[in-house]
């Protein structure tokens, strides 16, 4: 009963936090980092390799479109030989600042617009693939289940590791409910972690019209710039120790 | 008697050009590319490599301050510290695009304000090294000779590379003479072309003086963004090879 | 038979230059300046005006979308609440570097993909003048004819200024061919030069399948980064002048 | 006794907040809007006029150099002409969002390194002032005393603004102790607060070697940014009224 804990982190700029970074990194396994594009810069890319690597962290690459006032959500029309050339500069950033630290990238995954459309268009999720298999094969994929990137990756021969997010309903073919349907967002601090509970506990979760569905989850998303997310963190972390689950970086489950 | 052309190119940015650097690139055998800061963007950058590997020619990053409205060229009071990462991550971002050709970074020079500061300060000339350094120690650096970062590179046991401008008159401390003085910059091309034969012939300059200046000399800087770029690196080539001259990448002289 | 010509400049950024700015200002009556997003910045503003001021140009906003990397020719999605703010920004930012040489905006034109968007999409026209409308009420809209922003300006009671484009051709209902229809771009001059001197003899054009269309124009079009671009203005020019058209600023029609 | 309240504002960016803008609005009678180079972009700049406008506040252009990263505290090698450009595209993007909601720009005064670079070299100053009173002659400068940039506006005719930062000491000659000197930054609420009292009361203050200052001051800065900068700002506001003080946008001071 192994999971584990991933976040979102790195994605202040210059003078600018969005998140308790440091506090975050104490809690997780696997920390997204922020290449520069949709957020971070060389001097936060690098306090959180260090920070990551202190506390036993893995580290990947959340990889946007190049749009810091938007933050990367908006979507943006890129031509799909750009978009590999624009991840490839992202990784190869990262590394940049991974490197001195003695730190590889074990994973990515893309952030706001572009994570949304790699979920949905098939040709979008080849092209982050094809320009990460270029970079360095053993990247893994942090992906949702039944999604377009999932697909891409796995057809590729790549390693996926998939996510699970606590505050979200689920539709009984696996994927997300969309945020439109009622319940599809779950508040209550105490069901998401009886969710994650259960899905420790046997594999399986209630879907959003009450179905039981069966679910492989390796890891579960915290997350990092939410009121209270610190507290929610440290929450759901204990919950799972609690119940007896290994909380374990991405990397050494894939190995 | 060989001797390496290098000249910075990939300079653009979006659907901006300033150089032929295609043309640029059949002529010489190291490149020293923008790497998104000064100038280039990935698009650019991965055209650069390409077009480079086609050539056989040798990359390096030519990294500068983040200051692209300004090319690079006005002095920023950035901290040592900050300055290390962000040359981290300029050198990831060219790995990132060069490692899917399967080309290396051979060596590395600074742009414009940067490059002029690390000339003269040494602080920053050792702050570029250490950066270069944790990134990979086999990374040469291009330098003028009796600078400052080439006695930083020295100092830390890297490879330097020097580097000769055939337009610029020399001081006979074998520092080039300031452009306020008069003679400074040579415009004539052929006045230039017999620099350099005299050079490879027997490892001398006139100074700016008059007097015999024995200096050694690995590569060529041949101008990539000037009024008759192209032609003038054709004539210092051909100039080069009449005169039983081998044009070689920088690379395989270290080597 | 009084016709405008007008042109995109100041498109360049930084060291970058992408038309003969100075050459193409000499020949036509109306500057459509790019603000600083998808391209120019404040010195080139600054000149733009000048040259503008002392050529009896007469200056409009060319607003496009924060991507300068892009030159604003990638869709973004963009709020419309958004969207106004960032026009107006443009819009402040061209008075600014006006208002020291003591001359007005005196139209206002949008670029590339937010170009595309404003003739199909009649929320994003709405936003454009509302914006417009809320800076200066009197600047007079550059259109295609039969676009949605055609639409919105007239319905905000905003006035319009019908743009022909002389390498494009027509549908029978007054809109541009597309792109994809075959002979849909006129690459031949002497054609373009024919059908502007045909328009302003008898205000009519042959559509792409041959009918005879009535067209109200007050502008033509002068493209400023095609590769022979000045020469194709001064001969339109000429073709106008000698059938006895008279060039005359937009301004100049609408008073 | 009537004193301005001041302080820098709508400093986020994108995503980004940095200060509690719309409660130090509510306490100031005078606010200093980032203008998008150092922070701040169109969205926000809207949002804080207005607020401004709801609570009575004037707006002034708190223009900086074009790093974002480095909000603005980098000092930067610009060219004095250029400076002219960047400050007049500041003012024009504020006018921008200003007018639409009936607000004018009353004051200016420059952020950071800009800031600081125009307190002691006149030229810098002379080239804001220039640039400023271009735009518009009616707007003040909120200065320092005893700085190169009240110098240079007073010797243009323009009006200046006397601010007063309650948490600095003072040399005798009237200006701002060095932060290097012991003494230099007044953490002590209260003495701060009696600072104030003392200089609305006689005008005078105690500088950093207990001599006794007279100072001319219609304005006190208030910090944004700082922890606890609201509650700070409220009881400077405070301590002002209970003393029979009238805060006063410095518009009416003016006037």
């Amino acid at each position: 009963m192994r999971i584990d804990l991933n976040s979102d982190l790195g994605e202040g700029f210059g003078p600018y936090t969005i998140a308790d970074d440091a506090g975050i990194m104490q809690v997780i396994t696997s920390a997204n980092l922020a290449c520069g594009y949709h957020a971070g810069d060389p001097v936060i890319m690098d306090r959180m390799v260090g920070l990551a690597k202190a506390a036993g962290v893995d580290i990947g690459a959340h990889v946007g479109y190049p749009d810091r006032m938007g933050f990367g959500r908006r979507a943006m029309a890129m031509d799909l030989d750009e978009l590999e050339k624009h991840v490839l500069y992202q990784l190869g950033a990262l590394e940049g600042l991974a490197r001195p630290h003695g730190r590889k990238i074990s994973h990515m995954n893309p952030h706001g617009a572009l994570g949304n459309l790699a979920c949905v268009d098939r040709s979008v999720a080849d092209a982050l693939v094809r320009a990460t298999s270029a970079f360095d094969p053993d990247i893994a994929y942090l992906v949702l289940s039944g999604t377009e990137l999932e697909t891409a990756a796995r057809a590729a021969g790549r390693r996926t590791i998939n996510l699970f997010l606590a505050d979200r309903a689920y539709l009984a073919n696996g994927q997300l409910a969309p945020r439109s349907l009622p319940g599809a967002v779950i508040k209550d601090h105490k069901a998401s972690a009886e969710r994650i509970l259960r899905l420790l506990d046997d594999g399986t979760l209630e879907t959003i019209d009450g179905q039981v569905l069966r679910i492989a989850v390796q890891s579960i998303l915290v997350h990092s710039d939410t009121p209270g997310a610190l507290e929610m963190a440290h929450s759901i972390r204990r919950a799972i120790t609690d119940a007896g689950g290994a909380i374990t970086p991405l990397s050494q489950m894939l190995s």
